[in-house]
């Protein structure tokens, strides 16, 4: 068995949580606030914490505009984190093959 | 995008550390404690916890013996375990597949 793949996961997006949310914005070039929270069924308050904590990680930047009076709060990832993120799948990919070859 | 296999993740097994655990185990019909600290680069106090919590999900057991005067630990899959660590591999290869299309 090789472990390297396992010691590798980014510990920031594994949580899976947050890692729904990178695989969400990975497939969209942004996505609001509104529409993460109802895909992925998550209350506000969690979305929020993930969100924060992906955004010190560099891995998402997150805008925040008015629209019809309204606050939107947008969301997309960043270079860095467009990269960690198909390193991370990568990495998963390795461990999934480990198991049905 | 489809939300169900994150949801779905077994959050016991997702940790990374008892990911790595499962994996090995499941490549093994049992391996020691020792062999498993040793491959997977964990601490004793590291491997105890995952071992315990692992233990009281119903996902490994473990059997303790004695050989040449030392304590010997040994853990393998139970049969629950084995069937989850299959479904968690199946719902990771639907997260992979998501992204390689």
């Amino acid at each position: 068995m090789n472990p390297e793949p396992f010691l590798q996961l980014d510990r920031i997006i594994h949580e899976k949580g947050r890692l729904a949310i990178m695989s969400a914005l990975a497939a969209s070039p942004e996505l609001s606030f509104t529409e993460l929270r109802d895909t992925l069924e998550m209350t506000d308050g969690n979305l929020n914490t993930h969100i924060r904590i992906l955004q010190e990680g560099g891995f998402i930047s997150v805008a925040k505009s008015y629209q019809n009076n309204r606050s939107l709060t947008t969301c997309s990832l960043t270079k860095a984190g467009r990269k960690a993120f198909t390193d991370y799948i990568n990495l998963l990919e390795q461990i999934v093959r480990q198991h049905k070859a």
